[in-house]
């Protein structure tokens, strides 16, 4: 059984707490959590100086306290991980041994996801310590990636676009509708297929509309219509002149 | 049985006969198309002199052609409806009685749609002709909603914000994962949930990430990764500004 510290008790930690109690190879001996919190069987602590001995302690905490909570770490040579998308392996502190453990995925409180298809990124400092990072992952994913810290920050990015900012524009669809009377949930077989068409075909050939059909009409009448939302139309102007560059 | 004849022998045609041939209340006597098509045992025509009597004419073609289509049709006073998101009933001849039948979906070949989840968007010039186009709607959907023209301007604009935007911020994903060495499958989870996260809660209760959290350093370290992308930092930016004022 791999002994797995947690230290932090919002989203990503909790999920994370959750998929491992139904693991067989690894067991959460500790969680630690400056806020007063229950996992089950799980001892809590707040204090540092009462973290217990482990194969590997997960720090999943907010990014700009990741650095923080590795140099308050009472001990070295151990192997620490962050479980953020957007700090460099580097940016821990280098008294233990470093590994990054991003778990590619959005979590909110009121949702439960199956840990199993969640893609896990892993990075580890020393060559020695990448297999017991790929251990402690596959017993819970079985979507397992080794990506280092460039390709990382690149896949940051990259879900902010297909993840961040699509909801934004669900929110602008559900803004649209509601000032015309018709309800968000006549949009929602059209999100549902755009989202599972890319299973099948890439992004580039599942593209319609009047971009990519150069359909001036359809789009002079958009932008007219998005007079009132000077945002909306400017957003409306550069998709239009992306997707037309992007043929 | 009430009797269609479909006009049209595209993408919103071939879905839309599919799925009447399942419907036992509906029938399609007749096919009308220039080129040479095959519905089974549907008859096609390409000679406006030889289409057959019906309860209604479907008018499913590219949306400049159908104006012309209606005002070659060779009797009047029937029930005529096209299938265009972005055409107004009134843009149609005005000799038959003018409706709209919009199935808001995104249609291609090679996906099969299951049509009783398909929004139908209907509209009708006379009172009298609505139950009737109701019931062929219901028929084949269970989703049925009436929209005026002016509504249904807007719901074009916004499938065009939550299909054809959305699936182009899957192709910039999909670009800068291929840019940095990475499958675009490490993507699609995230993918998936981000669609399937708004059905139990409003988009802008779903709003996550850098911009949303005001979290500066990010933003600035995500806009440095996209100096070689000058149209997406564009985007990047727009899309930063108008989450921040949508809260």
């Amino acid at each position: 059984m791999i002994k797995v510290v947690v230290l932090g008790s919002g989203n990503v930690a909790s999920h994370l707490i959750r998929a491992f109690s139904e693991s067989n190879e690894t067991a959460i001996v500790q969680v630690f959590s400056r806020h007063p919190v229950s996992y089950g069987n799980i001892p809590v602590t707040g204090d540092y100086g009462a973290l217990l001995p482990a194969d590997l302690y997960l720090i999943a905490v907010a990014d700009d306290a990741i650095a923080e909570v590795s140099r308050m770490l009472p001990f070295e040579g151990r192997l620490v991980a962050h479980t953020s998308g957007s700090v460099a392996l580097r940016e821990t502190d280098g008294r233990n041994r470093r590994g990054v453990f991003y778990p590619l995925q959005s979590f909110s409180k009121s949702r439960n996801i199956d840990f199993a298809t969640v893609p896990l990124c892993l990075e580890t400092e020393h060559e020695a310590d990448y297999s017991l990072l790929q251990q402690v992952a596959e017993s819970i994913s079985g979507q397992v990636y080794q990506v280092g810290s460039e390709q990382r920050r690149s896949l940051h990015l990259s879900a902010v676009f297909v993840n961040n900012f699509v909801n934004h524009l669900y929110h602008i669809g559900e803004q649209l509708c509601t000032e015309n009377g018709l309800p968000f949930d006549i949009l929602r077989p059209l999100i549902a297929e755009t989202a599972a068409k890319i299973t099948g075909i890439p992004p580039s050939e599942a593209q319609t509309g009047p971009a990519r059909r150069h359909d001036n009409t359809t789009l002079l009448k958009h932008r007219e219509q998005l007079q009132s939302h000077p945002l909306y139309l400017l957003l409306y102007s550069l998709f239009t002149e992306s997707i037309q560059k992007s043929e």
